[in-house]
C-alpha cells in the first residue's frame, strides 16, 4: 500500500517511524509528496487544502484525531471513500487525565485556593464529598463513556446526555438534555461537533447547571457561545470555566477568555494522539483494506461523526 | 459515656448532632466545661492546653484527625489512657483526590499552561502517558496505600517507601528510600511526622528524585526543608511543588513560597476530617469501650504514630 501523510498539525517524523515498524511492507509519502497520485491510504488531520484532489486510487481516508469535521466538511472530500475516525487508547486516557483534572481542580477549590495565594490569603472553603456531586457529561462515545467511568471509581454521581439512548453501569444517562443539565455540578462537554449541537452551551444550559458547578470544554470551540459563558460566571452562576477549545486557534491575544479571572484557558492540549498508542490501530484499517474487509469505525456521515 | 470534644480547630457544632445521633445514650461536652472533671472520652484535635488537667476518669482520647503528633506531643498527656488516631473514609477519600488532582496538575502541565494564560502565549508542551512517570509514595499507610492504587488505576507507574516491609497490589514497594526516589518522578509526602521522618525532604533526597518532577506535601510542613526545596525549584531540577502543610500554620505572609512561580500553596485542605464519614468510626470506638473491648487505631507511642 502506498500511504499519504496530510497534516498541518501533525509532524510526520513523529509517525513516520512508528508506521513504518507497524507496517514494513508498505510506503509513505508526506504531502505535498502524493507518489504521482498513486495512493491508497490518506492519514489526516486539518489536512491541507485540495489534499485528494488528484488521488483517483484512494480506499481509505483514516484520521489521525477522533474528531472529523474538518474532513467531512471538505468540498473535496471524494466520494465512495469511506472516512475512519481514530480511537486511540492513549488519547482516551489522556481525555480522562484532563477531565478529572479539571473535575478535581474545581470540586476541590483549587481554582479558588490560587486567587488565595496570590493574595496571601490562608482561608478555607467547605469541603465536600465526591458523593455530593454530580457530574453531567455531554456525548457518551468512548471519551465520555470512559471519563464517565473513571469519576465514577471516584465516587462522584455521574449523569450523561446523548443522542441515542445508552445504558452505562453506575451513569444515569438520558436522551433528555435538560433533565441531566439540571442534575448537574460540572458539565463536561465531550461531543462531535455536528448542526445539532454546535452552541450547546448557551444561556439557557447554562442557567440548568446547577449553582456554583463549572464547565468543561475540551470537545470543540463551537459548542460554547463564550459571551453566554462569560454572563454565567459573571453574574456568579458559575465558579469557573476550564476552556481548552476555541472557534479560532490559536485563541487570539484579544480574547477576553486570556485574562478572564474564572477561566483557565488551555491551548487544545486536553488530549493529544499519542503515536506509540494509535498505530496499532491504524496499522490495523491498513491491514483490513489489505485483506479486502471493512475498516473500523467509520463515520456515519447522516450522524455528521 | 460522658465526651468532652477539646479542640482549637474542628467546630462542636458541626460535630455534636451527628454525635448525639449516633450515641443517644451519651454526653457531650465542649471544653472548657468539662463537666466537673467527670469525663470518660476526649474527643481532641489541636486540643487547647491543659485539656487533660482534671480528667481522672478519662479511659480514652480519640483523636478527630488521622495525625496525633499535637497528642502524643503534649507533656500532659496522662500515662496509661490509650490515644486513638482516627480513619475516616471520607478524609482517606479527600486525600485520593488531592494527590490525583496535583499529580495530574503536573502530568499534564496545567501548572505551566497557567503562566501562559498569563502571557496570553498559545504553545503545546510534550504530552507524556500516565505509563510514562513514576510516581513516588513516601509512607504506605492508609492513605498511602489508598492514593495509590487510585494512581495505578490512572495507569501510573508507583512506588512506595515504608519504614516496614510492605506489599501492595502492583505497587513497587522498598523500605530503601533512596531507591524509591530515584525512580520517582513525582513524589507525594504521606508519612506521619516522627523524630525519624522529621526533614526528610531535602537537598540529599530532593537530589534523587528525576529531573522535571515534583514534590507534593500534604503530610506535616516539619517534614520539608524549606530553603532545600526552593533551591531544587531555582535550579530547574523540579517543576513544581503542590504544599499543604507547613511548619508554622496559617502560612506566614512574608514566607516567600505564597510568591514563588514553582510552588502552590493550599492552606491545609488537601483531606479534611468529614464528620459524615467519621462519627460512625468514633462510636464505634465509644461502644467498644462501654462492652470493656480495646480502641481501634490506637498510637504506637515507640513508633510516635
Amino acid at each position: 500500500m502506498n500511504v499519504l501523510f496530510a497534516s498541518t498539525k501533525e509532524q510526520p517524523e513523529f509517525w513516520f517511524p512508528l508506521l513504518r515498524k507497524a507496517l514494513p511492507a508498505d510506503r509513505f509519502f508526506a504531502w505535498p509528496d502524493t507518489n504521482g497520485g498513486d495512493i491508497d491510504v490518506a492519514l489526516v488531520a486539518t489536512h491541507p487544502h485540495g489534499t485528494f484532489a488528484n488521488l483517483p486510487r484512494l480506499k481509505l481516508i483514516q484520521s489521525l484525531w477522533m474528531g472529523v469535521e474538518n474532513i467531512i466538511g471538505d468540498t473535496g472530500l471524494p466520494k465512495g471513500v469511506p472516512v475512519a475516525r481514530l480511537i486511540d487508547p492513549g488519547m482516551v486516557a489522556a481525555m480522562g487525565e484532563t477531565v478529572i483534572a479539571c473535575v478535581l481542580d474545581w470540586h476541590r477549590h483549587f481554582w479558588c485556593y490560587r486567587k488565595f495565594q496570590a493574595e496571601r490569603v490562608w482561608k478555607r472553603r467547605r469541603q465536600f464529598l465526591a458523593s455530593d456531586r454530580t457530574i453531567g457529561i455531554l456525548g457518551l462515545g468512548e471519551l465520555g463513556s470512559s471519563a464517565a467511568a473513571k469519576l465514577r471509581a471516584l465516587g462522584f454521581n455521574v449523569a450523561g446526555w446523548s443522542r441515542r439512548p445508552k445504558r452505562l453501569e453506575g451513569v444515569h444517562c438520558s436522551t433528555d438534555l435538560d433533565e441531566i443539565l439540571s442534575r448537574s455540578d460540572a458539565l463536561v462537554c465531550l461531543l462531535p461537533l455536528t448542526e445539532k449541537t454546535k452552541g450547546i452551551i448557551n444561556s439557557k444550559t447554562l442557567s440548568l447547571v446547577r449553582r456554583d458547578g463549572c464547565v468543561i470544554n475540551v470537545a470543540r470551540g463551537a459548542h460554547l457561545v463564550v459571551p453566554d459563558l462569560l454572563a454565567a460566571l459573571n453574574s456568579g452562576h458559575l465558579a469557573h470555566a476550564y476552556l481548552d477549545v476555541f472557534e479560532t486557534e490559536p485563541l487570539p491575544a484579544d480574547s477576553p477568555l486570556w485574562s478572564h479571572p474564572g477561566v483557565t484557558v488551555t491551548p487544545h492540549i486536553a488530549a493529544l494522539t499519542e503515536p506509540r498508542t494509535s498505530v496499532g490501530k491504524i496499522a490495523e484499517n491498513i491491514e483490513r483494506l489489505r485483506r479486502g474487509e471493512a475498516p473500523l469505525n467509520t463515520v456515519d456521515f447522516a450522524a455528521g461523526y
